[in-house]
């Protein structure tokens, strides 16, 4: 195919940057620009390292979209300085044109069982972010994370559970992230009532046997057990028309060269993208 | 209290022998029936090497019940020898008189990615079975493994999935076990929902950070993040009054002794259990 056709073909992809993370801000968003991606998904900690300002001006001047910044959230804890940590979020968004701050929503708070509660506090705290989020004109994306975070990473767990909370919330949508919700015997149907929310679409692969470290369990797409077609045409008929975001952590990928990396990424989302 | 006090605080108390896995079946009776436990769980390895009816004869002599033979299962192949060994275990669960036989349904099959065609195929499979465990007066219980496992052990993975199947056929219940539901944001609704079909109950804890192999996840009672005493009840209230069973696959509980292993799992049952 032409380098056009190329190019027009990879106007969805997303890089997410921790898939590349040994990259700074600029050297993933100069790759990404030159591999013909459409996006990128930016981190805070890098985002910083660059300065908003300076990383809004490069990633704009790249011809890049900002699919996500990653991240928010840790609001199960109670404490003010999180509110706080999520307003700074919402700002660099704003300064991005992010589509989305995603916000990973926090596990059960230090020392406590009491998981009915720590979703009550998530739900309260949530919503007291959504006006200034709306003042700021920033979407808040609720990633569900699989059940196997739910002490000490995200105690929302399901899509269902995303949704019920986003439903009853301004301008609050959610992630589909594969990895996480595969497996959910009820995934098609909250895919299909997703419609309109969905902020977010990740595609990233469940590979056997988990590492020793199932924070770096995700894989390339194809390189694990998940059905990816089936999953990027339900999200695709409920509306859904943003960038497909590659976010891997895994210590093989992450010692990887990133030139080659990057190359496989976009290999990958040719072979189970939507074409 | 009473020698006879504590005895029948503990009839409800179950020991499943992987727990004191370097017992044999003879020893793990013998010590449970000592301790003032009311249920012994079996598998079907060491009962094998006990022999079934020498099994059956001294559970029986020392006055234990049997919660649960574990297991069943692994129907997601296809293979014609998966369902002769899930008949011989219903042979095995009838000459114990076991409350049920425990099934473990089975991951994707080798190499394919089709979660849906797994998935129907043990619904199929099950249904193939039951008449045979009707015939032998055996309950089969279909155990909901944790999301984790969906690639590799079990793709059905919450309750409401297994009540979905459980209804549909005869004499077969399921399996709760805490360790592998209590993430579940539906928990409350399904437990409910499973009057009159919960044929065992289990209480482990889910511990952080897991542990390298997440088949030995599996925490005593009381060192983890699970909230026991609503799930207890839940399991009350849907008019369950069977054994309470502790299962716990743990390296570092594997490797202590046996004696001081039950004298922990009877302590936590005493501050954790329905008393």
């Amino acid at each position: 195919m032409s380098a056009r056709e190329g190019q027009a073909e990879l106007a969805r992809l997303s890089l997410n940057q921790m898939t590349t993370r040994r990259w700074s801000l600029p050297e993933a968003v100069e790759a990404s620009a030159r591999a013909g991606l459409g996006g990128i998904g930016v981190w805070r900690e890098p985002l910083a390292a660059t300065g908003v300002a300076a990383a809004a001006k490069l990633i704009r001047d790249a011809g890049l979209g900002v699919s996500s910044l990653c991240r928010g959230g840790f609001l199960t804890s109670g404490k003010p300085a999180a509110l706080d940590d999520n307003r700074r979020a919402i700002d660099e968004a704003a300064a991005l044109d992010a589509a989305c701050v995603v916000l990973v929503v926090g596990g059960l708070p230090d020392g406590s069982r009491d998981l009915v509660g720590a979703r009550a506090r998530v739900a309260e705290t949530v919503g007291e972010l959504t006006p200034y989020a709306a003042e700021a004109g920033v979407r808040l994306a609720l990633e569900p994370l699989h059940p196997m975070y739910c002490a000490d990473r995200s105690v929302l767990s399901t899509l269902a559970q995303a949704l019920d909370l986003a439903e009853q919330l301004d301008r609050v949508g959610v992630v589909v992230d594969t990895f996480h919700v595969w497996w959910d015997p009820d995934l098609p149907a909250q895919i299909a009532r997703a419609s309109g929310r969905i902020s977010s679409y990740q595609i990233c692969d469940w590979i056997t046997p988990l590492p020793a470290d199932v924070l770096l369990a995700r894989g390339l797409p194809g390189d694990g057990h998940i059905d990816f077609a089936p999953i990027t045409a339900a999200v695709a008929a409920a509306g859904y028309t943003g960038h497909i975001e590659v976010e891997i952590f895994n210590q093989q990928v992450w010692d990887a060269d990133p030139d080659q990396v990057l190359a496989a990424v976009v290999e990958r989302y040719r072979a189970l993208g939507p074409a």
